[in-house]
This record gives C-alpha cells, sequence and structure tokens, in this order.
C-alpha cells in the first residue's frame, strides 16, 4: 500500500496547478503566446486571483521553465542513473530523451520554441530558460565522461562535441517530425544515436 | 567593365526593396512579427502603399520566404555546383553552409523561428516554407547521392541519413551559437562536418 502523500498547504497545490496548465498553454503557443489572462482563463479563475500567485508574467514564465525542467530530469535523467556508469547509462538516457522527443512531436517544445522568442531578448526568463538546457548539455557530458573512463568510449572522445552532436540529433528530430511531419525523422534519430556511439568507440582522425 | 543591369519598372524595384526590408525584419522578429505598418515605416512609405504591392500580410510573407530562399541557393548552393561531383562539391556546400549559418548566429534565421511559429498553423505560409526546406533538404541528398557514385562516400551510405544529419548540425549551431552564446559552436560544427564525411566513407554498422 502506497503511503499517504504528505498534504501541501491549499496555496500551494493551486500554484501548482496554475503552472502545470501554464506549461501546457507555453507547449503549444510558446513562453512568449503565455498571459495570465488565458491560464486564469483555463482554471476558472479571476485573473487577479492568477497574478496574486506570482506578481508578474515573468514569474510564471520562469516557473514555467523551472517545471519543465524538473520534468524532464524526472523522466529522462533521474531513470538513466539507476543504470550502470558507462554506455549502458547514456544508451537508457537517451532513449528516454527520444521517447519525451516523440511526445514533443505532437505537443511542441518550450525549449525549442524559447530559443527564438528570447534569443535577443535579456532577461531572467532567457537567464533561466539557458542555465536549464546548460544543465542538461551539462548532464549529457558527464554521462559521456563516464563512458570514456569505463572505456566504453575511445579515450580522445570529446565529452562537449559529442553531447552537441545529441543535441543535434534532437532538434533536427524536433524540426523534421514536428515541422516537416516527417515520419521517418524517429527512426533516423534512432540511427544517428547508434552511429554516434560506434564512432566515439574507435580513434578518431581529426 | 560590367554592362549595365536591365532597368526593371519602377513597381518592381519598389517590391523588391520591400521584400528586402520585410526580410531584414523578419529574420530579427520573425514571419510572425511582420507587419504591414513595420515595414511602411522602415521605407518611409504609407501602409496602403505596401499592402497595394502585396494585397495581405501573408502574401508578403510568402515573398519574404521566397527572398530566402533564392539567397540562400545564390550563395551557397549554385557556387558550390561549379566544384567537381562528389566530395569537393559536398565540402564546397557544407563551408558555405557554415559561412551562411556563421551570419545567422547574429541575425536570426526565418526558417529557425519560422518552424516554431508555423508548426500547428497551417496555411500558405507554412506551405512555402515547407516547400523550401525541402527543396534544400533535397538537393543536399543529390548531392550526396553523386558522392556514392563517385565512390567518394561508401556505397551504403543513405542520403537522407546523411542529409539529416549535417541539417541537425547546422540547427545545432544556430541554437548553441545564437540562444546560448557558446563561441566554440562553430568549431564543432566543423569537427561535425568532417567527422561524418570520415564515418561515411566507411561501412556502417548498423
Amino acid at each position: 500500500m502506497n503511503e499517504q502523500a504528505p498534504q501541501l498547504p491549499k496555496g500551494q497545490l493551486t500554484r501548482l496547478a496554475i503552472i502545470d496548465a501554464a506549461l501546457r498553454l507555453a507547449t503549444q503557443v510558446g513562453l512568449e503566446g503565455l498571459s495570465i489572462g488565458a491560464v486564469a482563463e483555463m482554471m476558472s479563475m479571476s485573473k487577479s486571483g492568477v497574478f496574486a500567485h506570482f506578481g508578474s508574467r515573468e514569474a510564471l514564465q520562469q516557473a514555467v521553465v523551472q517545471a519543465y525542467h524538473l520534468r524532464f530530469e524526472a523522466t529522462v535523467f533521474q531513470p538513466a542513473m539507476r543504470q550502470a556508469r558507462g554506455l549502458p547509462r547514456l544508451r537508457d538516457m537517451m532513449d528516454r530523451w527520444l521517447v519525451q522527443l516523440g511526445l514533443e512531436i505532437d505537443t511542441g517544445c518550450i525549449y525549442v520554441s524559447g530559443a527564438t522568442e528570447f534569443d535577443d531578448r535579456p532577461g531572467p526568463v532567457r537567464d533561466t530558460l539557458i542555465e536549464s538546457v546548460n544543465t542538461w548539455l551539462q548532464a549529457l557530458q558527464r554521462v559521456v565522461k563516464q563512458a570514456i573512463e569505463e572505456g566504453h568510449l575511445h579515450e580522445s572522445t570529446d565529452p562537449r562535441q559529442l553531447a552537441s552532436e545529441l543535441h543535434g540529433l534532437a532538434l533536427v528530430l524536433h524540426f523534421e517530425g514536428r515541422f516537416l511531419r516527417d515520419d521517418q525523422a524517429m527512426e533516423r534519430a534512432r540511427r544517428s544515436v547508434n552511429h554516434l556511439i560506434a564512432r566515439y568507440q574507435t580513434q578518431l582522425e581529426t
């Protein structure tokens, strides 16, 4: 039997429900499409009621990025950490990332839309987005480094280079799967993961 | 001495100048940020004057995508076609694409921003964007095929797979160079091109 989850104060629960609705909305329309009014309507709340929980649209946008980040960690990163260090962990992480990317072909992704919305708009939302993406890229690099230490990838492997190449296959899967509606995009992404791992198992020329 | 360029009718010249201003604006603010009013202001024209040339904002957006496409062909695709069939042509095309991508780290790119603006907004602008991207991916594939025919790439190479992987390194260069402001992004992209070509020169495992 599961133990009862600790009861959160009602204000906290409302805040989480608002963030959840806002994240669903932002995934579809982008962080810049997010308005306190639209979120209030989804929640059947007044605008001032939503406003009272965040104080500004920017604070709501930041909370949405943080919520996405935590969810990504919980579904992609943390379960993979239970796998053995090295290639098993890296492969598991990529498998889980591809599952997540597959879902986002239908829904959209706030990292991808946020990158073009905030690329020349400095401020706390962009800072939060960049920090979140960098945290993920650094986690990927650590797992690659472990695979080198375990002797599963060749010692000449540059972890930052491989992390970027994995990031690239994720971006092209999103672009070609979602925008171009190419139903072979996922299959190609899986092949790219295998190609990249096979390549970095041997000495590289360049 | 250059021959004089053939004189275009004045209406045609104005139309081209409007498209040029609109393309510069769309590169920064996205195709969806484009308004007849803002373009009219850039051109010191009346809104109705700009409107008369296009008839609708959508038609102006389409004209901008077509102008970007023609410029991309003229700077990336056509000069590379003067190189010998096979790897010389593919490498030259990638070099030129990387130069273009390097410029777009500063300016933005209407393909990347357009993909998230129009991913769930059907209509003529999305159709024009998709057609333009697909034309480029098909051109890349043809050049890859020629490299296989010339024996410069291994016969097991899947042209669509390699075209997507080259597309992926372009997308990650834009994302990490422009949004994350990572000044190593171009260097990694160059290495990825070399890695990909080296990999597809040999038999692949998968």
